[in-house]
């Protein structure tokens, strides 16, 4: 009992201290260890498992668009970094430099890739010829690195795993589709799949990608009410296309510049599973990406038939992710620990329950309680976890809903911002001075100009100017 | 048919200079592009939809015996790379140093990881505690780095892809028997997947991996008669346990050491694959490892009704990988591309065979035509694919017997390497002098000492003395 308790009671309550809790979570729940490198995270099976199966869910969708995968380099020699300078200058401050290759000095230096627009775009000069050879429809998985100074795991780490895709297109306006396309494709998969709702939108041109015309992101609210930038996709025109020089030739045979695209989700949005869905027991995950979806624990496992109709059990549930705890824990260690790491569903079967045909499911989320028919308790199980995703969706919608205000003057969005934790919806007039300074005054930034526009208001939250539109503040991590 | 024409007298012929050949099927085939960084290749989707079926193929096969996936992080700081003496002297004079990261000099250098297993041990030695941790058995797909002054397209390039398992155990006995296991997995996966014959043995311990207690390996033959080492495991005992402390304990309380192993397979086998079973016109691929299994091409697909069979056909044939070249090429071209990419069937279909209810199936390998009946092609299908997969091993495994012989004395032996490319066999006193003055005289070096022995002779190939193993010997990539 006492190391039961112990096991519990080494995460920190949310309502105390959010950012306490989360690496509690992280580290209770076997996600991340710390490596021996400062701000490089170590992925454990239970974070990696995780990871494989947003891979798998997003490569088949990517894959259903078109999309083909390949590797790139993981170096960038610096004379290729700076052909672009709105992009050199937004990555060269936190690239990782290698010097020396074996014993000998490098005559030019190579950075640890942080993105790579760089290598795809002298990739497509190189393989880029005819109109034929359009659209190039390119995705890479892959680390990639950035050296930032405070670090935590997931949501911010010098290291991190990604797939960034890299699209060329003949015409501007197949570019501005595949832009929107693919972020439609990161929405969808994160309500669907993660039980995360988003806000669609416009980043302004502050908060856009170095080098983009134009950035679209997903932006998802976390229990604390702040925001977190979930995947983004950019619209490069052609700028890159004249940086690299590249160009095709058209059915008229004149040469075009190519417009291209590259969009991004990474391990990040580990962290938002766990900041929207985790509660004071740990991880709570969404059956459609849960590694293991039902733990079958056996009560008095000791006792004659026990541990073998569990092994039915788990036989019988065959078309889910199923385990079976038959460790030499005891029943409440097992249960904390399945609570921990955030499996959706455990079945408790003892020899009470064997003789009355059925077995208890717990769900992870609500606790409740189901009493199923051995008989039937597939079809159960099935119902059940469909039940909880969808309850998991509605609950964090409803949530943000209610941390996300509107604002019609400077006064009220300054409360808001500071006293109701969240989305903040207010008009802005265009200009970056008003962006500034309301980041300056208030910690909050523009998340996005949303699709979905609405008219809070007539004039400028800050300024006070005529409003151009509606916009999404709020603090971010 | 100009066209045509060059793009079959792109590839040199194999007999003519099989180096050349070998550039250029991976180009021809589209599977790797250089890159602008010396050494370091773009594996493009043709090449990467491989290694994605390789990945899929292995990753089953590690989990099936109970591994679990993690990341660990790219860098390994020096003082960490040096805990192992052995180690460090094998690795540090071609790893790639990271010396800044953004504007300010690194206080201590930090190498890109050639291999992982310092970084395991140090993970290892902070969640290890008692015998109820272990065994940890631990995998990850990443890139490595290794500064190599001449580098070849997938056989040895200074990044590349590759897996690499590391695991800890109780006892010695547990690590030995992990070591084979994998091996095993290796090899079985070679034949069964990629129809190459594995020789599987140990390596002498001038060949053994740096810092390892024994190294076993799977050694194949390419079609030029040299060996390529395809995959290795290595049993590292209680060494670097020592040297990283990495302690459990056991169930009567007392502190033991853990035993541990790694085992490792790269990018490098697609460079096998094209070497065991191209041919002039390009790659041939094992149809259970092609992206593509089937092309189908239409002949005059511009008559009605022709192009609306093919996407009938595909339908059909839903179970297999299909696609239909449906672009405004000739078919001749769309022929030529199939063969150097080496999709394994290509099914033609035009107005004359629909009329007949039939399509001509041509396997890429024996050329053979096949007529089959539409109302049971998916039948043909399966079993021409099945076939193939058995007689490309049944063919590579001839060529590798072919080429392999015997020797008993040193003459012999001489000109067996000399004029018969291949492995030959010889038996070996143990003695490290032997083994050097063999590669230096012949160029030829110790394969591997085969798990099943045979008696060539009583005495050393190459001083006469008393021999205490056969070993199979080669010239190698």
């Amino acid at each position: 009992m006492a190391k039961e308790k112990k096991l519990v009671e080494a995460i920190t309550s949310m309502e105390e201290d959010f950012a306490q809790w989360y690496t509690d979570v992280v580290k209770k729940a076997e996600l991340v260890e710390y490596s021996s490198i400062r701000g490089c995270m170590i992925i454990r099976p239970n974070g990696y498992a995780i990871w494989e199966n947003i891979q798998k869910e997003l490569d088949r969708r990517f894959k259903e668009t078109g999309v083909e995968n390949v590797y790139m380099p993981m170096f960038i020699p610096e004379s290729l970094l700076q052909k672009e300078k709105d992009h050199v200058e937004g990555f060269a401050p936190e690239v990782a430099w290698v010097t020396h290759g074996g014993l000998e000095p490098l005559q030019e230096r190579l950075c640890v890739r942080p993105t790579s627009e760089t290598l795809f775009c002298d990739f497509y000069s190189n393989i880029v010829q005819s109109y034929r050879d359009l659209p190039k429809l390119y995705n890479q998985w892959c680390s990639v690195v950035r050296w930032e100074k405070t670090t935590r795991p997931f949501l911010r780490s010098m290291e991190f795993l990604w797939q960034e895709g890299h699209t060329a297109h003949a015409t501007a306006e197949e570019a501005e589709d595949r832009t929107i396309q693919m972020l439609n494709v990161y929405a969808d998969f994160c309500e669907q799949v993660l039980a995360i709702p988003m806000i669609k939108g416009k980043k302004t041109d502050k908060e856009k990608f170095a080098g983009a015309h134009s950035t679209y992101t997903i932006e998802a609210l976390m229990h604390d009410g702040k925001a977190l930038q979930s995947g983004t996709s950019h619209n490069f025109g052609d700028g890159f296309a004249h940086a690299f020089d590249i160009q095709y030739t058209d059915k008229e045979n004149k040469l075009q510049y190519v417009h291209q695209t590259s969009w991004g989700m990474s391990t990040r949005i580990i962290g938002a599973v766990i900041m929207v869905h985790g509660d004071d027991s740990g991880l709570v995950l969404p059956p459609r990406i849960a590694p293991t979806q039902v733990m079958i624990i056996p009560i008095a496992q000791h006792k004659e038939g026990v541990l073998e109709k569990a092994a039915e059990l788990k036989e019988k549930l065959g078309n889910f992710r199923v385990k079976v705890d038959d460790t030499d824990k005891s029943p409440g260690w097992k249960f904390s620990e399945q609570e921990i790491r955030g499996i959706p569903l455990r079945i408790e079967i003892g020899p009470k329950d064997i003789e009355a045909n059925q077995a208890v499911i717990v769900r992870r989320d609500t606790r409740e309680k189901i009493i199923a028919s051995l008989d039937t308790i597939e079809v159960t199980v099935g119902e059940v976890l469909e039940t909880m995703q969808k309850e998991m969706l509605e609950r964090a919608r409803a949530h943000r809903d209610a941390h996300t205000s509107s604002a019609a003057d400077y006064e009220e969005f300054k409360s808001s911002i500071e006293n109701k934790p969240g989305f903040v919806k207010a008009m802005w007039c265009g200009d970056r001075t008003c962006e500034d300074k309301i980041k300056e005054e208030t910690g909050a930034t523009s998340r996005c100009i949303p699709f979905e526009q609405e008219e809070v208001a007539d004039t400028c939250v800050c300024c006070g100017k005529k409003a151009k539109s509606m916009v999404y503040w709020g603090k971010a991590y």
